[in-house]
């Protein structure tokens, strides 16, 4: 047995002392800091692809888009509806359009250079980072501190002006841009870091603060954010909070609902809500804050955020295995929390058709486990506070694993480019889909132990007719189904929806992991929440934004709020 | 160098093997399963303690205490207001009494037995696990499901009668008995375990659930409760997740807020709420579930649980050790989170008056360290998966701490005899206190930085005339204040009131760090809530519980229902 154990063990660091000495992979997940070089993992174009025809970007059609001068836009017959897939939405006729007097007040308040109109900017700012989503937004307004935005959302909503909180303007689906003339009120000008507890590691910022700068100033204290994210060059943590961002470090520090201490929101009428607490307990009275956590900017808008980060450890172990079966990445997960426990920082999977798309479509990407094809294959990334003791720890535990037959086969990174070598094929995947052709792409929560059947059956629905592939955090629990096929065909699509949600909804899964409804997938909140949720949150909704300016058509279906 | 770390880690095991190699003490917070024999680490009498004299028990003042029939009750005056502290609270004249009709329908609906009148039950479920609180309720129902908690809770709404919703009722606060002759409504017989995802770690129980049953449960399966309680012998996993229990844990695990994954509620007027899902990733709209965590059965009623467990790990390991000064022990928490990292599950402290009090009213336990009397007392504990690793983890942590001087003496437990030692000094304070005279209790969440300067104010304020002990969970920034006394005195509380609160609430802490506010710190709450947010949170007990049944007289100012 022994001797058993120890040969596994020289097969673990023979393969990887072997294969990757001479592997110059980046790790673009942690090198990249340009945003908009930074490949998306997660995005997920859930109904709206399709229409797209094989081009990635996707603008609705309007009617009558406007050129001409603010002053005169209440003179001109505006965009009254838009087409959403099948959907129409009306634009709501209780809302103003803006006026000279408007702009007055704005400029007053902010200054004339942070009141914008400038068609360039505006046409960023319209448009969403997938260019999938385009608004008509004619004004952006940028507050330089919670005062300003108070006073600006309190003219907003006497005067009936649908608004957009926007912050990076890195969401996927729809939430951070117009959907017609609201007004943009972007954060990016309140971005100070306001105090920073050494002790408790409690950190207070503004919302404009961009995710990287935060990690970047943590990462000289010796602390981390307890959250990661692709989109982090450009995302603001106002943004993530107000969306409830998921990312990379959840399966070890949490959501934001557990790491986020306190808020300050503007609500749509301008009072401010002082919910900035810095402590880890305080038990005196609702915990509010959460109500405007994952909200998606619809009820508040949130000006500054205090959040507790995790001290920065110094080991960080990555390993690529392969599995046999399903059942057996199961079972690895099982083990993982329980032997690696405290120090376990992700457990990411792919199937093999998902392995096969990268090693054909990402030529710098070579299989870490080349000598037989397997039908799973799982990255597990440990971090702690001992090299030693955890590289040991991680060993065993494969070793353990290799021996049980639970594991096929596997290799350790050695150096910070063998890890990125192994991110690579995991993070690889979007990019590989996209060069395959056509995709439909869905971010699901599901049982994990159910998880895979939906890729099983989707693969049996669909026959010859795709290449049905499953990976993800499984970890969290959260499965990316993605699809594809040589060229978008609406027979295809009829087969996949509205299964896919169907059949999420009945394991009592999410339709929406981490990404947020916005304005795609406000209308199907019902295949993940219960008609009594929905409805109370259309009651706070318009409890705490009565006319509806915040973030309009999006997160809860406009019927409930019409009534 | 090396010479000096060897003879210090020498230090640690000789004290341990000598000290402690014949002692038995019992670790209570472990062994004891008997509730009633369970003593409170954290009980916090706040402004109330100073009316009860010596005596342990305070009841209310009270007029007309019926001891009819409840078919008679509406025909004779009922109590309709009792002092508390210096404020009078009238009973809210547009709740109903209970009639005869009402208890047929409550027979018909629960069966008989179900419906309590029993006046040794009723005695009891009046009463709160400190003999403190009391209330004249007439009724206990006990539900055994969801459907029939909707039922009753239905027919007291449309009866305008007030409810007290109660669990194992072991609160601090007042906030699970009546004030007046609220029907009580108790979860016990709501106790099934649903399901449990062993490769998930999510558990799905019924509200009435005992903490520790639940605990016993997942030992069998290899899991843990991410919360571990005094109570847990009586606690329900209801009024756990409604009162936002913190305890032993949360320095490792979290909050509530993090764990729970999902929830069941039933509103007042009887709708039954379903957010029970068991995702750790799910962004399909506002989670409304936190709006129940901690709200106190003032929003909802609480009848199932979903909540994520961790694996239960093989090591744990104890140290007890002693520091000079308050900055020590911020560093040396500092130095823990970092060095320790993801194996710390505890950071407890005591000062020099705590130990002192510990040793001269508690017969049975011995100072681990008594070479000398030091200023402060540390207990650190690590919980993780490698017994030999996290052993070797610590000792190094710990003789880096002795050579920098943050650490001046300590003592590693070197079986679980030891480990009992050392957490029974921490937990023996309280029954010394007791034991000392007449104590005034606070428990508060002050920024560690902050947290020991209140101390040492109030020991300057109060001069001789009182004996001012400082200890609690520092990993948490959770000050247990406690102020002991010959006897109680208007003076000494003229003193210490409203200074400590004014004192907390200045330095952005929280005057209820676990306990909640209930009844006894309902009017308190603007000296950690902001205007604002007292205002939203009316807003919404007015939203979902526009009659106000729910846990009348609680948690929110009385002045802001009313109007």
């Amino acid at each position: 047995m022994e001797k058993r154990i120890a040969a596994a063990t020289a097969s673990y660091r023979l393969l990887t002392q072997k294969k990757y000495a001479s592997k110059k992979i980046l790790h673009h997940r942690r090198l990249i800091p340009n945003f908009n070089e930074v490949h998306r993992s997660c995005s997920n174009s859930g109904g709206f692809m399709p229409h797209c025809g094989s081009a990635p970007i996707q603008k609705f059609p309007r009617r009558d888009r406007q050129k001409s001068s603010l002053i005169n836009i209440q003179n001109i017959p505006g965009i009254q509806h838009r087409t959403f897939g099948s959907a129409i939405i009306q634009r709501n006729p209780l809302f103003s359009t803006l006026n000279h007097d408007d702009i007055i007040y704005f400029e007053k308040t902010l200054g004339v250079k942070n009141v914008i109109q400038d068609d360039e900017e505006l046409e960023t700012a319209n448009t969403d980072w997938m260019h999938k989503f385009k608004g008509s937004s004619k004004l952006m307004l940028l507050p330089e501190n919670t005062d300003q935005l108070s006073q600006i959302l309190k003219h907003c909503n006497s005067r009936h002006l649908a608004v957009v909180p926007q912050g990076g303007n890195t969401g996927l689906v729809g939430g951070s841009v117009p959907v017609f003339d609201e007004v943009i009120i972007n954060t990016r000008r309140m971005n100070n870091i306001i105090s920073f507890d050494e002790v408790s590691g409690v950190l207070v910022c503004e919302a404009g603060c961009i995710l990287e700068n935060l990690i970047t100033f943590l990462d000289q204290k010796g602390f981390i954010m307890p959250l990661d994210l692709g989109a982090k060059g450009s995302c603001q943590i106002g943004g993530n909070v107000s969306t409830n961002a998921g990312g990379l470090r959840l399966v070890r520090y949490g959501s934001l609902h557990g790491t986020v201490l306190g808020l300050e929101a503007v609500l749509a009428n301008g009072d401010v809500i002082d919910m900035l607490g810095t402590l880890r307990k305080d038990n005196t009275g609702y915990d509010l804050k959460h109500l405007f956590i994952g909200s998606e900017g619809s009820l508040g808008i949130i000006t500054k955020v205090s959040i507790l980060t995790p001290p920065k450890l110094s080991s960080v172990n990555i390993a690529f295995l392969a599995c046999q079966d399903y059942i057996s990445c199961q079972k690895l997960l099982f083990q993982a929390k329980r032997k690696l426990g405290e120090i376990l920082s992700a457990f990411e999977f792919l199937d093999a058709q998902a392995m096969n798309l990268v090693l054909n479509h990402l030529d710098t990407l070579r299989n870490p486990l080349p000598s037989s094809i397997y039908n799973f294959y799982v990255l597990i990334e440990t971090t702690g506070s001992n090299e030693s003791n955890d590289k040991e720890k991680l060993e065993g535990f494969l070793v353990e694993a290799m021996e049980s037959g639970l594991v096929s086969d596997g290799a350790i990174a050695q150096d910070s480019n063998q890890s990125a070598s192994f991110w690579n094929i995991r993070e690889g995947i979007p990019e590989a889909l996209q060069k395959a052709g056509a995709v439909y792409k869905y971010d699901l929560s599901i049982p994990v132990e159910k998880l895979y059947d939906l890729v099983e059956e989707m693969r049996i629905r669909l026959g010859g007719k795709a290449n049905v592939v499953g990976y993800g955090h499984l970890g969290d629990g959260n499965l990316h189904l993605n699809v594809s096929a040589p060229q978008y065909d609406d027979d295809i699509l009829g087969e996949i929806e509205p299964f896919v949600y169907e059949w999420t909804s009945k394991h009592h899964g999410s339709i929406s992991a981490e990404h947020g409804l916005g304005l795609m997938k406000a209308e199907k909140i019902y295949y993940s929440k219960s008609t009594g949720t929905v409805q109370m949150m259309a009651s706070i909704k318009k409890l705490l934004d009565p006319k509806g300016i915040l973030n309009p058509y999006k997160v809860i279906p406009q019927l409930l709020l019409s009534t």
